[in-house]
């Protein structure tokens, strides 16, 4: 399984960048993960959100390519940990193409990323600044392999 | 509205300690909310979980009082950020009895605190380690403050 994970511009709080890191790193024992952290629009007024979503947009269109792309999305669908391990073993063994994640910046994904994606994933039906979703994915991604792997989760 | 949370046990990990005092930072600019680390069992060998959860159980309840008590339970209701805000300002309005939120350890809460509960809330389908959940729970009630207070939510 090849693992990509794009979301715009570099976590800025020290500990959720301290968790990312614990988790990727765990994650990268199991399989291939790689995270790319594309471009952010700078020094644009949060007031002009179209033209700073527009700007990620296109950061992260450069890096998505033809595997299967999973959006991170308010309205999408939801699983429990357990199907959500299923899900991507079946993916896993019914093709060879990468699997991205692709989660937003503050202003969420601009609709020709969301069109672009294969399966709109969401972990809650609550609200999350887009950095704690950052971890929460990656702490379903962690735990899915492990699910899968059948080792038993780090506590 | 006087809020309290209950969890047995300091949080361990350094990041997630870290996030938890941010939030609880700002949850207490908003309302006044007490948060009690309350006994955890120690030196017992996880296969005697039962007794792990009993001896949590013991202290938890020390400090369940008269007041509103809700336990993140992962088999609760989902309800989504607004809703949530809706749904605590309505408590806080009806009552004057403190909001009580309980989070288990890492085997989850013993039935009889559950029981106890006057409602019982999930975060989401997905299964996160109990100290990811402790600042998930933060972040929500810290953001319904916000949203009941009309601030602007800090990204």
């Amino acid at each position: 399984m090849k693992l990509k994970i794009l979301w715009p511009g570099k976590t800025r709080n020290r500990e959720i960048r301290g968790l990312q890191e614990f988790y990727l790193e765990r994650i990268n024992r199991l399989e291939r993960c790689e995270l790319v952290q594309t471009k952010v629009a700078r020094g644009i007024a949060e007031r002009f959100a179209d033209r700073i979503k527009k700007i990620e947009a296109l950061g992260l269109e450069k890096h998505l390519k033809d595997g299967y792309i999973i959006c991170l999305f308010h309205g999408g669908r939801e699983m429990n940990s357990a199907e959500f391990a299923q899900f991507l073993e079946k993916l896993a063994s019914s093709s060879s193409r990468a699997i991205t994640f692709v989660a937003g910046g503050f202003l969420g994904l601009e609709k020709r990323i969301l069109k672009r994606a294969d399966f709109l994933l969401s972990l809650s039906q609550m609200t999350f600044s887009h950095e704690s979703i950052r971890i929460m994915l990656l702490e379903q991604i962690y735990r899915s392999l492990t699910i899968m792997k059948g080792t038993q989760y780090a506590k």
